[in-house]
């Protein structure tokens, strides 16, 4: 066991104490000391650098085992990390080598579907697909969507306030959750909101959760909305020679009447391994700047892109037909694949030939060329390679940053790396932006928090995680 | 002056020492002693019994106005109730006799409509209608409608969390609410949230404001995020003979694939006096149980309630054909009018005849007629009238009781509509409900709390206000 101190809780973890507490009390193998578990849970999707591990991984399966867990963790002052799939891109699962990680994705079972009432009961560990294709059994979605449902848990994408492909129409995690279960620090076992679509009982500390980043307790359980799933879809792609002309585009759209449920942008670096291909299928002009995907849902899809359609044909891009299914699939996928680039693909973005740093950054969606005329240049100006992909609808960057390796060793790229966001974080909030739009402060976005947040502001926060956690237990030093 | 303290303010306020900086600091004649001002700010709409009247009322223009305020009640320990147009239905903004109210009422610019961005940024004093009308001239809409739209005010919506007749389709005052300017109890200025549609930098303190009831702190400034204006509505009235019927058709709507943009239900005692004349008009049977009005919005609207007719023809309901654009807003005029009975129509509900108390509750959705059974049954033991309307797709319920003037005085008559409403609000606990759904707890809904936040939770909610409002001067003693 690691006995060292280390971390911002002040007083020193007893941690031969608080196992003492949880071996005796956790059923057989919750509790687990072996160093290759621990090191399995110690990173997260934010680095490919080994972290330090935690003293011990607790693998509960019920509120009962976190209760007991927290409890002990508050009472001999040990730092508690709280983990799901580790798809985290920020940081903010890393095990601090004084905690111990507590790892939900074990509690995965969907409680119960309501299909008449639209609502899911859910554990944290179930993942995200997994729930929107148990509700497809009734005709309903789960509308939350990041671009790692398909590994990432219902438990982390609360934590971080997950967004995704779908919020422009249908919203983030925050929207959906009607109702928590908690543990709180002290291992009582609290609930909050409920199963009702309007509340305003007390205030939204259920909401409060969402977005909190472990920092406050742990949720065992989630009650979430579900929507109709769409009967239909239908899609145009969009390709652009120049930034003025996306920036049209998105104005166009936002003007149209229409509210898509998926507005999408790829530029030339994002496509640049398997864009030209899928250009290629769907007949659109080789080698745009950029490729932009709009789609709409539900009973009036094909009327409801009629008008896109209409609303795009004045900005001079090009503009598709409605795509055929296995081609708006094919498009949705180029998509997705680029989000965490040198995991679910290693042909893209972060290639063996580069050192890589994935952004998220949002803005108000009117800024976006003259974003991305600052970005250019400033990443220029560092001999940093910059690509972009975007919930354009929104306004939710994902630049990807990157350095040849055969130019720079690690360190010093990492360092360029690092000066390369720094740059863009600041261009992002110049304009009225903010430093995360969904992927959480984390412990890689905490050293620009004074530039969105007061110091006032981060008092409130430190009070209002106080009233939660008193002794600092919870994921202390993370997310603000 | 009145000098004796009372409400929950631990030490003695000081109202000398307070009257003397900030008539000291003040522009001329933004504060006001006069004991008419005061007495017209000292209630709400919760109640038409005269409330005892504030030690002053402050009618600020500017943050700075407000800073000045409430530095000076910390400082002297003087509770402020914060006040917008006092359409309230809880009591949350009743004056305290040992406090000050702050109206807010003044600050009613609208500073800024970006129509790209769909964003408006006003002070919080606006009427909620004037901004959607403002938003309309771009093509926009402010979504949240609360049924008192019209002389309601946005800083009112935000401290209620005010959510009405679009939300099942648009959501409430929270999902418009980007960013706050809020003056803390330190008389500090701060900003939460700001200008884009995701962000997840630091905790969601801005959506905590959201429904605080004027507890944590005073919004000065707010960025809204506003929608595609629907460029066409359409609707169908449904007559129902019995609750089976109503809740076959709200579960017949929920599975059809459409989210409605309005889905309201008005039962026969609320139709009684203009119901049958608008009945008439439309075609419909006469004299059912409850009429519920189904519309959609937008390029589709035609298409959607298509599908809507086509799923609620299987209910056993009268279904009309679709509206004509005069016959809807007549019926939706109907729906309002009933919110605020009276108020906006002596005719309807709390007539002369009667003594009224109408409430807020909500459930999910498929619970409804088991709610009325026992709604029903509950209010009959007592003797007590019950007509109901609803925001019935969210299962957002405003009974309404009362009882005949010639039966009771006042005060045996409250008591007995206080106990009908108890029985009502432990009905819809029991079936998973809540105890407000949009008029917030404010003073009259206190004593129920404990029946959905547990002691563990309400302590938590001391802890968050302690961390804003450490002298606890923000409408101390009400919401939770």
């Amino acid at each position: 066991v690691n006995g060292e101190a280390a971390g911002p809780v002040a007083r020193e973890a007893d941690h031969a104490g608080f196992l003492a507490v949880v071996s005796g009390e956790l059923p057989s193998g919750v509790l687990d000391l072996d160093e290759a578990a621990r090191s399995a849970v110690a990173t997260d999707r934010a680095s490919r650098l080994p972290q330090p591990p935690p003293v011990a991984v607790v693998r509960p399966r019920s509120a009962s085992d976190v209760s007991v867990v927290l409890a002990a963790a508050n009472r001999f002052g040990v730092p508690v990390v709280t983990r799901g799939a580790g798809t985290g891109l920020s940081g903010g699962a890393w095990a601090l080598p004084a905690g111990i990680v507590l790892d939900m994705s074990g509690m995965d079972r969907i409680v119960e579907i309501d299909p008449a009432g639209a609502i899911a009961v859910v554990q944290p560990g179930v993942i995200t697909a997994a729930l929107d294709e148990a509700a497809a059994a009734h005709g309903l979605a789960y509308a939350p969507d990041p671009a790692s449902a398909a590994i990432s848990t219902i438990g982390g994408n609360i934590a971080t306030n997950a967004g995704g492909l779908r919020f422009i129409k249908y919203g983030s995690t925050r929207q959906a959750v009607l109702g928590l279960t908690v543990v709180l620090p002290s291992g009582e076992i609290v609930t909050l909101g409920g199963r009702t679509r309007k509340n305003v009982t007390g205030l939204d500390l259920c909401g409060l959760m969402v977005g909190s980043e472990g920092t406050l307790g742990v949720v065992v359980e989630a009650t979430l909305a579900l929507v109709p799933r769409a009967v239909d879809t239908a899609m145009l792609a969009v390709t652009c020679r120049d930034w003025s002309e996306v920036q049209r585009c998105v104005l166009a759209v936002a003007s149209s009447g229409v509210t898509p449920s998926l507005f999408e942008l790829m530029d030339r670096g994002a496509l640049r391994v398997r864009g030209p291909a899928a250009l290629s299928t769907i007949g659109a002009p080789a080698d745009p700047l950029a490729v932009l995907l709009v789609q709409t849902d539900g009973v009036a899809a094909v009327a409801e892109l009629a008008r896109l359609e209409e609303a795009l044909s004045t900005t001079g891009a090009w503009v598709s037909p409605p795509l055929a299914a296995t081609d708006a699939a094919l498009m949705v996928a180029l998509r997705r694949g680029e989000t965490l680039p040198g995991y679910s693909d290693p042909q893209v973005g972060g290639a063996d030939e580069e050192w890589w740093l994935g952004e998220d950054m949002a803005i108000p969606a009117t800024r976006l060329s003259e974003y991305f005329a600052a970005a250019d240049a400033a990443s220029r100006a560092l001999g940093v390679g910059l690509s972009l992909v975007a919930h354009v609808g929104d306004g939710n960057l994902h630049p990807s940053l990157t350095v040849r390796r055969d130019s720079l060793d690690e360190g010093p790229a990492q360092d360029l790396l690092h000066r390369a966001a720094d740059a863009l974080i600041r261009i992002a909030i110049d304009l009225g932006g903010t430093l995360t739009g969904e992927h959480g402060v984390g412990v890689l976005k905490r050293p620009w928090l004074p530039l969105v947040l007061s110091p006032t502001v981060l008092e409130l926060h430190r009070g209002v995680k106080a009233a939660f956690d008193p002794n600092d237990i919870m994921n202390p030093g993370r997310a603000y």
